[in-house]
């Protein structure tokens, strides 16, 4: 969506090798492609396919904000490129229910107008955040689930698919796997509940507005229609006008504290910074009560943060000038923007 | 469920008219049948019939608290009440969606350990709250959806009826009207949407620990599969150590502030009472978005606060005298509890 705004505001300058708009703030957009990263599950190929798409998603979404599109629209667009992306855990490449189905969720937010749309539990839709968005601008709900979001789809002319097109052969094997796993184990493992790999979003535009998304397949071996913390305004995913957050990992815990929320709240009213925010529920109060995962933290002056307490998190963050920052470990260097204090 | 405890505790004593046991503190339970209340729908016959419901549903909650059982009891016993009365839109007589069945929603908390269950979109299950229940305490997750929160129901033994059940002559004649304003108009009506009568009850317990629940039958010719905010932690209920929320009104603004986890945290992180955190979010933040509707809000030092910003609120309250106090328009007479400050 083009954004209105006076010709003489349309002037890009380049200042000190940063993109900006005459009197208007730098645009920053961060993602993540999940916190469930296990180094023994690692392979050179998986590596550098997961960096060059983040590298893509990041461009895609930087071409928006250079453009003077909203961050609604980089979020979009970023998340749109990871779940193409079979690599990860959303659209293509979702992991597979206990049904042998993909159940795919997605939420978004705007900062400014606290607009927001979700869909739970959907399995024919191509990119469950673009439904998402027609949720959140064509609908006067905020969250839709099962066949009811489906019928929704088809009548907003979002793009369908057929089920089979989520269907990856790494992700069958996993569920393969966990279904062994559980008959010899009379009980759901542990470890197949950790099978998160969800993707999102954050971003900042050129009018300092904040927007978040997250996309997910949710859990290998799923059972009875679980919502987890993805498709959750609050848990998974917010914005307003201090903070934008999308998070990744066990989202029952995410549920639980309303995680998302709770930063962003910290920031707004406590007027902790986006690391500081991030660190307390995500590397202190969620493993505290048995939780993992991590989140990417936005806030309105430009600063990212990425906690997470797992053994990796696939990230990374653009800024004004438009080269691509991507980690996945937690010693891996990553620069962080610069902040506009 | 019985709480353990050790046998010199369990001696009751009357002080100053509140039942406590020694050492321990005043029990209370509040509820709300919620926040739609129209004086021009109102009948004298629905305003006792609802009168005579909510002090029914507040003494058998007490009688939980009264034996020593847990805050979770008290709340899940008064909302089974409330479920069960056709008069309020939760369980049988819950409103009907724009298909002409029944979408039952509910979630439950506790505040001292912060365990969650929630279901969204049953039809079949006689009181959503014991549903809720068990997902919390017999589930490794905190929110189930549609047909697989029935097959969990199944599995658990949870009391299953025909969907015949829930219909009520009244609320079958409400969808016919949203129905026919809905052909004339081409559009739905926000009046339709307005229809909300969600229930909900919070309770502190004689160890001081906190509970919150919440169950609707969604609104009035709902479409989509709509997930409103009473089945969301956060959202529509919340509970920690200190406050409990349930929360009834314009669903989707709820969740687009998190109301019930936002009220929580401005008592827990800014120290504000629950009228104040209440007020704030209820009848100043929501009403500023265009959105309506009442809460709730109990403090881990036994206040209550009814903040709501409609023409009436089904509300009340039962304390350790165990003497009911119910209302429901602003100017009702409603003494509060005294508070342990």
């Amino acid at each position: 969506m083009k954004v209105d705004k006076p010709a003489f505001q349309a002037v890009a300058t380049v200042e000190n090798n940063r993109f900006t708009l005459r009197g208007e703030q730098p645009v920053v957009l961060a993602i993540h492609g999940g916190a469930g990263v296990e180094r023994a599950g690692m392979t050179p190929e998986i590596e550098a396919g997961a960096r060059a798409a983040m590298e893509l998603a990041l461009r895609r979404g930087y071409e928006q904000l250079k453009q003077g599109h909203q961050a609604v629209d980089a979020v979009t667009a970023a998340i749109t490129v990871l779940e193409d992306d079979p690599l990860f855990n959303a659209g293509r490449g979702a992991v597979f229910a206990h049904d042998g189905h993909n159940e795919l969720d997605a939420s978004l937010m705007e900062g400014a107008t606290l607009a927001a749309g979700a869909v739970a539990g959907v399995h024919t839709v191509k990119n469950p955040i673009l439904l998402a968005r027609a949720v959140m601008e064509h609908s006067p709900h905020v969250m839709l689930a099962g066949d009811g979001a489906e019928q929704f789809a088809k009548e907003q002319g979002v793009s369908l698919v057929d089920p089979s097109y989520f269907r990856t052969e790494r992700r069958w094997q996993e569920l393969q796997h966990a279904l062994q796993e559980e008959n010899q184990q009379a009980s759901v493992p542990d470890r197949a509940i950790k099978h998160f790999g969800t993707v999102g979003a954050v971003a900042r535009d050129d009018e300092g507005r904040l927007a978040a998304g997250t996309s997910t397949g949710g859990m290998t071996d799923k059972h009875y229609g679980r919502v987890g913390d993805s498709p959750v305004i609050g848990a998974g995913t917010y914005a307003d006008v201090d903070c934008a957050v999308s998070g990744t990992g066990w989202g029952e815990y995410y549920l639980r504290v309303s995680a998302a929320r709770e930063i962003c709240l910290r920031m707004g009213r406590l007027g902790e910074s986006a690391a500081t925010a991030g660190k307390a529920v995500i590397e202190d109060e969620i493993p505290g009560m048995g939780g993992d995962g991590g989140a990417i933290v936005l806030g309105s002056d430009g600063e990212v943060a990425f906690p997470f307490n797992t053994e990796g998190m696939y990230r990374g963050w653009i800024g004004a000038d438009g080269v691509p920052h991507v980690a996945i470990y937690p010693n891996d260097a990553l620069p962080l923007p610069v902040v506009d204090r």
